[in-house]
Parts: C-alpha cells; sequence; structure tokens
C-alpha cells in the first residue's frame, strides 16, 4: 500500500455535484496504467468542498473500479465528529486506508492535533496516513509530534511535505524522520516536483498530483528510483520542469484540472466554484507545455 | 447597523450539538447591555464548524433574542453553493446583514474571491459585510480588491485586521482605503486589541471578541471613543492588557470559550474539537486576570 507511485486522481464536479462517469474514467486509467495505490479524495480530489453522501459515493465509485489497486481515501474535516464519521464511511466503502490531514479554520496546538489522531485512530480498523500538508492546513508538524502520532495504533504512513533539492539536505531531513517513527510506518513524499528527489532520498512513496492524470510519466520516475537508477529518475523529472513551474505558479489543482479539461478528460467547469481552473494565456500556455511534452 | 459595538458571541458545543440555552443566554446579555449590533456566527461563533441545519437555528435564536439589536450572521463557507444556501438560510431567520469571509482550503486568486463576492451579492436583499481576516481565511486582500468588491451590490460595510499601534499608521491605513470604497460602505476594525486605535484612527465600528462576553468593558471603550475622548478610550483598552495578551497567546475564541466556562456562562467544553479550551496553569491564569480586571 505505502511503497512506490500513490497517484491522486481529480474529483470532477460542477454546481450541480460530482461528475461520477468523469471519475471513473480517471480511475480506470490510473488502475489500466499500473499504479501502486490510488488517493481517492486527497486535496487534488478536493474532499473538504464536498458533502458527507458525496464523498461516501466518490469512496465507494474509487474501490469499485480500482481493481486490484488499494485505494486510500482522505477523510479530513474541521471538527473531529466528522472525521469520525468520514472515517466509517470510507471502511464501509472498502477502503485499504484513510488520509487525514488536520484541516483548520482556527489555528490548531499541537496538543490538539495530536488529540485528533488519538481519537480517530481508536475508531479505525484500516491503516491510517498522517497528511502533513502546511500549505492547505496551516499547521506545521514538529518531527516530535509526527513521533508522537506515528506510536499510535493503525498509523502507518506520513505524507510529507516536498523535500529539499539539496541531495544531502533531502537525505537527512528523511532520516531524520526515521529514526522517530517505528519501523512499520512508511515516509513518503509529496510535492511533484520533488517526487524524485524525495524518492532518491529514501522515502517510500510517492503521493502524485500528476500521477493521478498522467500515470505513465509519474510511473517512469517511481520505477526509475525504485531500480536504483537516482540519476534517470531525476532525468525524467526534470523533463517535466515547465509542468512543475505552472504547479507552482497556479497551485497543482488548477492546472491537473485544466489538463483533464484540455484532454476531454473531465468537462469544463471541473473544479467547486469560487476555485476555477486556468483561462486565456495560462490555459493556452499549458495546452503548448502537454503538446511539447508529448502527453496529449 | 456598521456603527459603534458590534459583539461576536460565542455558540457554545459539545460534541453532541449547540449548547442553545447557553447562546440564548448571551444573546440577551449583549441585547440588554445595548451592543449597536451583534454578529452570530463570526470566527468566534465557530459558524464552519456547524452543519447548515445548525447554522439555520443559531441564526434564528439570535434574531429572536436580540431585541432591536440588529444582528448580522457569518455565511462563510468554502463553496460558492453553499455560501449561497447559507445566505438564504441567513436572510429567511431575519439577519439584517450577512458576514462573509473568503474561507479557503486551497490558496485562492483575488479574481476568484471577486467572482465568490459578485456572485453571493447578485442573490442578497440584504448588506453585506466583506470579512478581511487572513489568520483564519489565509487569503489578503488588496486595498484595491476592496475597492472593486465595495461596488457590487449590497456590500455597506468591511470589517479588516487590526490597526498598527501606530496612530498616524493608523489613521493612514483607514484613509487609505476609504478613498477606494464608495461612501455607504462603513470600515470597522477587527483584534480586540486593536479596538480603540481602529475607532480613533476613524473606523466606523469595532468587531469585538471580548465585547460578546463583556458588553461593558467593550462599551465603555467605543462610547469614549465615539466621543471625542480618544485618551480615555486608550487607557479603557490599556486596562484590559493582560486579556489581549492571552488572546494573542492562546488565539481569542479559547480564551474567550474558557472565560464563559468560568463564569458559568457556557458548560465546559464549549468549542468543537479537536479545539479545547484553556487547561492548567493558562486556565487558572485567565482566571485571576478576569478578577483582576473585575469582569467576574
Amino acid at each position: 500500500m505505502f511503497s512506490g507511485l500513490s497517484a491522486f486522481p481529480l474529483t470532477p464536479m460542477n454546481e450541480a455535484g460530482v461528475d461520477e462517469p468523469a471519475f471513473v474514467r480517471l480511475i480506470e486509467r490510473l488502475a489500466s496504467a499500473g499504479v501502486d495505490s490510488i488517493g481517492a479524495l486527497g486535496s487534488t480530489g478536493s474532499y473538504p468542498y464536498l458533502a458527507r453522501a458525496e464523498r461516501l459515493r466518490v469512496a465507494q465509485l474509487a474501490v469499485e473500479n480500482a481493481g486490484n489497486v488499494p485505494v486510500m481515501v482522505g477523510i479530513g474535516a474541521l471538527r473531529l465528529r466528522d472525521v469520525i464519521d468520514l472515517a466509517q464511511d470510507a471502511q464501509k466503502a472498502g477502503a485499504s486506508a484513510v488520509l487525514l490531514a488536520p484541516v483548520s479554520y482556527q489555528k490548531l496546538t499541537a496538543e490538539e492535533v495530536f488529540g485528533l489522531y488519538e481519537a480517530v485512530t481508536r475508531t479505525l480498523s484500516v491503516p491510517l496516513c498522517i497528511y502533513d500538508n502546511p500549505g492547505t492546513t496551516h499547521f506545521e508538524f514538529s518531527d516530535e509530534l509526527h513521533g508522537r502520532i506515528a506510536q499510535l495504533p493503525q498509523v502507518r504512513a506520513i505524507k510529507i511535505p516536498p523535500v529539499s533539492a539539496d541531495r544531502d539536505a533531502a537525505r537527512a531531513r528523511v532520516e531524520r524522520l526515521r529514526a522517530l517513527v517505528p519501523s512499520r510506518v512508511a515516509i513518503g513524499v509529496s510535492g511533484d516536483w520533488a517526487g524524485a528527489d524525495g524518492l532518491n532520498a529514501g522515502c517510500d512513496n510517492w503521493y502524485s498530483v500528476v500521477g493521478g492524470l498522467f500515470p505513465q510519466a509519474a510511473l517512469h520516475i517511481v520505477r526509475a528510483a525504485q531500480a536504483g537508477e537516482a540519476q534517470e529518475a531525476v532525468r525524467r523529472s526534470e523533463r517535466l520542469q515547465p509542468l512543475w513551474a505552472l504547479f507552482r505558479q497556479y497551485g497543482g489543482l488548477r492546472v491537473i484540472a485544466t489538463a483533464a479539461e484540455l484532454l476531454g478528460l473531465a468537462d469544463r467547469p471541473s473544479l467547486p466554484l469560487p476555485i476555477r481552473s486556468l483561462d486565456g494565456a495560462a490555459r493556452v500556455h499549458l495546452g503548448s507545455v502537454l503538446a511539447e511534452l508529448k502527453l496529449v
């Protein structure tokens, strides 16, 4: 479950609801590409924008259409009571694991975040992945807190923010965390431009936005890193540099949703308002980047 | 509506739901103190943590128990579709105005935020207050964007973050914004420690957390500033310095919820988990601060 490529697909939607046929097509695309796991209802899957019933339905569709690929389901919400309900729903839908970010409106304290994971893990029968994403949660985990939470039952993985592009710094960061968590806990990297660097630095897996739409391009990077071909993994990632530049400028979600629209894999709009996919010159530029990279 | 003291009460709650009798007592306390308006379901009222039906019920209770005091109701949510539903509910409940923050999970662009206000104001029949709170929304309004949004129909107020403690800087900040918005749009200050400074700098009103639990203490500051007694307003605010220090350290919500618990105006717990009120030494310290300030 927590090794190799964890592909995070978009949940295509509009103001009327989730576009279920489009979502199923994306899941089938990932299953037939042979990704190692699927992360449904991650940030790229716009989990916080959906109602509980919609999230249950999306989790069910992901599991039903993923073939043998294990599916992890995002269960984050502002309130503990909602997280517990969503965890039950995800398990009922057949999720192989759940992903939990400490979503906040009021800035949370470390003790509150520990209390959240403590209460939720007590209710779980499937593995949990700690979702460390300060860009959306505005909570900064200390390594010490990661170490405490990683001792809780059912915790099996940590999804960390991008590692440094400096090889020694990246390796030191992963090793520092590794020393603080039980050996059963996998460490995976996110931030697509840091996928190759994270895997080369010793991460077990890559939680990938690009992998949710372009699984082959992401698998080339992952398989190279897994084979010990660090340079080749970096070369494959650097080839996608024009895409990473757009991710950094507009956010991965807007870029990947626009790409799905351009590929005809999702209708436009595919994002929950007020969020919009790219428009005008940015949209045209993305189209030519995809063409140059032979991703269309 | 948008002048003087706008008092923001807690919505006392626990994992089972909203403590409606406690909320009604808080509203009655504000109405009998003679605050100028009540901001129900603001950040202090934990609006994003409640379900739609709970928010409708809280809005109704606020309006029904506020006597002649006008009630503004928070309608923020991640999705435009939910904001529009909440706006309808608030109007149905009899709100005199609505308060809208650009709540985010994915960081929003200026165009997306403008689009949000444009779509919502089109559906409104009551005034709207723009809620500029980068600490919780992680969106930074430019003055230019405020100016554009302020032109939209129904926009009648802006709730700005704390002004500088430097008198000239505070006045310059309010005047810069004032020049960009129509004269029908009131400018109010938040951040309780900046209440007196904001009013003295020319703000029309103070959106106050402390005023939601200790209306008399807040009214003393407001009435002094309104009478042109700038020094007296500052003196009254500085007297509450030990409370402002706690607000800065623990967040206004945790401090005021703990104070309500200590006063017996709310049961413990009164906040939505994972958020907790103060514990241990911090709780004891708050108790002695309240006693010293003769607020108990």
